[in-house]
């Protein structure tokens, strides 16, 4: 670019790239705790913008499991799918994933689909516009013009909480302004990810009987199993494993802090014994900020209460090892790791508690192969079910935005009734 | 990828690539005639998957094509449109097109929107969770946990055969199992496009008057000329003719053993003097089991009956040569060989019989010239309203597969009573 | 290419390119001047092809800006939405967008989907058949096989309009045809560029109050202002200003031209002192033809009327510098220009008239700054509204198209009555 066409150049003192220059504008607002930024996220009873898996408290998480739990009842009769599919067929929204994710993508797609939301798409790392010199801001307020929600992904740390904090400016100026959803943004966040781990667990700790789940057996029969009497309903006085990567695992560390919010939860982090892959600090200090009871383990076979991890916990977290993050170093000291202590075998999910769910974030890596396709056919094995629930609680949460989740519990309870 | 990282290691003995390695597992089921196969692709009285154009019975042709051509009828009015497009409005389909096709593809497109199903796509060569170590597989069950139907076209031979062995397992052990359409899987089966060449035959052969066919001439009227005294209505007793690349023609192939299931049929096969363009044995030994009459000439002009062939045949199934997949070793054969010979002209149509109609499945080649424009015009012109009728065939097979055909067949019924 | 593939050989004196050789067949067609044209792209009262801003006559931009009024209002409530949604929904629209525009493209799909139509879109510059050797105009016949209508935009000029042609030329001899709506075909011509320009100042000058616009001062407080006593409604008696990149700006042109036919209308053209920059001849040659009183300034300080031109303008259209298509000789000739004149200030807005709109038909350029950010939030900052003004008339283009104007008409009036 020619500087003699830049009348407005930037000075050597300012950021690097134009994305830093736009955040520049939110960094005051950015920079404040979560706790301070939380209200400006909510419009009366109900969350406004989802940026940040902290606006999920443990009465909305209730709230939005018994939504999901609703729209996926209803979708399993015409009359019921008849219903929600009418229900938002005047909304238009535009999925923003400039960073790709086919999974977040077709599973927002779908929970839009769901509750009859027309869907739009700008999936290139630079729309056409940004190259003739349009800043994001301005294509975000562009999509804002003819969209009614815009869920964004993007390699850009913060950007969908700059553009939430965009859209309520719009808002006070009396423009138009529209919620924002982060399906991931940057490292930090992916709040919605989190809500499904949740949702799946909701699930499965209902105890609900075997159509809910692939675990046959029930609630009473289960206490009377040896080592299962004090078994509780619901995500409270539970123990949770993280199993590999758990330095990077964005969705570790957003399903951790949740969970921290039950009552009487033990967390424990398997990790390879690797300063990349271990727990950061800032979880741990965050944890224990809370008095959450935290152990980090280097092995599913290291001991809890005299027993093998692994056939302790109620349920287990599995993690792909995100490679393609790897710096040279890394892989050089990866040498002395044994990393098959962090893959599952059929052998070891036999040992297992009966009723304690594998999740993962999924994809899995079949070349590294933390989930080997033999655990599939298990009832433990939760992660396609888990896929699946993801789409239903995302429909939830836009049944919440757009203030229809009453509307469909109302319906579902007289469907019932 | 590193060694290291990768705990399950395939030995030196296993398939070079993955697709190959994922495909083992089906080998067996993969390798059985297909006789053997097809009462797992059906379930009761009707199609669940759709991958072989073997399954297409002279008797589920017929029906396919009434259920299509009351499809067609009902678009042309707004109660049959609003009708069609509510029977599967609560149906979201996936398209995985990872060999591009811009025909097939769209045509699918608008056969579900005809009926209402909402269309969600994936046309990356790899998607992104492939990149990240995730068997096509996996991406495949995450489709079915988002969507009730997967329509997939794929550069590998058979995969769209495994994904239904994939479904079916699924559905035996009690899991979520959607229906998979294929669209085109490697070199070997086009069911689709198969089928709309037969109905493009049967609404031609219907002589059924100038509102659904471009040549105007009836039944009657036509029995009456010279040499038409034996013409009968229905695809028996005709001579059909294949021109230009029948070696590499896929659609060639499919449809040719569709027709051999019709009585009295002759099947003329007219190409280049070249090994890659020729017939194969395989077609040509199953052809022979099954008693067909076949021809095999190097130009349109070759007698038949003792006339030029092109005057002969009751429709003219013309092809485009593929050179994109040409060796160079068959590029310096070409070079005695004289193409336009396998290209029509408007003075050749003239001398075809008046009512038969040219078929291509597009796209022609306008460097080639098979085809030329100035032939467009011509009641015998039939390759464009083939396109149309794929449309209209594929939302009839959409709609045998979700058992929504005799809602139609009874609806359009009572329409016209 | 293997000339031994190539039976029907284009001689040397033909155009170079395919897409030449095709705009051929319709040379004689192109080459008359517009207004032999216009009937060709009209049934009865109504356009059927949009090709050019010439076909919107003043009595048409005033039916279209009622309908799209009347689609905006209705769009506030659930009752009206409802209604737009199933005009259309019987329809299918196929997006061909081989040039890029993010902003054109989701404003059509917007439009569309406000009407209940069905979008489908082909964005690659080539689609996979036009590899295979397949015409662009067979590959327009095939979108219109499966389409009910097609929009389309092209970096070819004429394109569009050769695809009217096309479709009228099947419509003739008995085929299925479809609308096609020009949305930029190469650089001459952007027909709903210039409407949703129109429709902004339709609104603007409306003066019809807070709702429907941000600037708050009405009609009759606005002429009681000193030098506003002579104001009137409607865009006739007005001054209207561009700036920018006069000579290749697409917009200004189509706007300019549309401007003229309004009456006692003054047109002024702010350019750098540039070949490539000011107007060209042409334009100026058709504005003299017709009449129309224009200025030609280098700057927004010189005077008109005795006072600085910015300050006396009823409209001002500012514009990006389109540097992508700058030769290297005018960059070597820019050194010179001091392009900070072109670019709006918070200072210079003030002293513009209260009610004047400030457009920009986006994206601006943040390097070059024409319109920096202090400025959006100013009452006469229009161009995000007039961004999302083009969604509505768009639409009410497509219901004038597709003949459910009426019927919007007469269902906002009953609602209101």
């Amino acid at each position: 670019m020619l500087t003699l066409m830049q009348p407005n150049p930037s000075d050597a003192s300012t950021p690097q790239t134009q994305d830093d220059r736009d955040l520049l504008h939110y960094e005051g607002r950015l920079a404040r705790p979560v706790k301070a930024k939380l209200p400006e996220l909510e419009r009366g009873d109900r969350l406004r913008h989802v940026i940040f898996s902290g606006q999920f408290t443990v009465e909305l998480l209730e709230e939005l499991g018994g939504v999901a739990d609703a729209i996926r009842q209803l979708s399993k009769h015409r009359s019921g799918q008849d219903f929600l599919i009418n229900l938002l067929h005047h909304k238009r929204a535009m999925l923003y994933f400039t960073q790709p994710s086919t999974r977040t993508f077709l599973s927002f797609m779908a929970a839009c689909q769901i509750l009859g939301i027309t869907c739009n798409e700008v999936r290139d790392p630079q729309t056409s516009s940004e190259t003739k010199g349009e800043t994001r801001f301005d294509s975000i307020r562009m999509f804002s013009s003819y969209f009614d929600l815009i869920v964004m992904r993007s390699p850009i740390a913060r950007l969908a909480e700059s553009c939430a904090y965009l859209m309520n400016d719009l808002e006070r100026s009396g423009n138009r302004s529209v919620p924002i959803v982060n399906a991931g943004s940057g490292a930090d966040q992916h709040p919605t990810q989190a809500l499904l781990d949740i949702y799946t667990l909701q699930r499965t700790f209902s105890f609900s009987g075997p159509n809910d789940s692939s675990i046959s057996s029930r609630f009473d029969d289960l206490r009377k199993q040896p080592g299962c009497e004090h078994l509780t309903k619901g995500l409270a006085n539970k123990t949770y494993a993280f199993c590999g990567d758990i330095g990077r695992g964005r969705t570790v560390r957003s399903l951790a802090l949740l969970l921290a919010n039950y009552a009487n939860v033990r967390l424990v982090f398997i990790a390879p014994p690797h300063p990349t892959l271990v727990m950061r600090d800032d979880l741990r200090d965050r944890l224990a900020a809370r008095d959450v009871e935290v152990y980090e383990f280097d092995s599913l076979e290291q001991e809890l209460d005299g027993k093998p991890v692994v056939e302790q916990v109620d349920a287990l977290y599995m993690t792909r090892v995100q490679r393609e993050h790897d710096t040279s170093d890394d892989a050089d000291q990866y040498a002395t790791i044994d990393f098959s202590q962090y893959c599952l075998t059929p052998e070891i999910v036999t040992r297992m508690k009966s009723y304690a769910p594998i999740l993962h974030p999924f994809p899995r890596d079949q070349h590294f192969g933390e989930i080997p396709q033999e655990i599939d056919n298990d009832p433990r094995a939760m992660y396609f079910r888990q896929a699946r629930n993801g789409m239903w609680v995302r429909a939830a949460l836009l049944a919440h935005i757009f203030d229809v989740d009453g509307h469909i519990m109302r319906y579902f309870h007289q469907e019932l009734g």
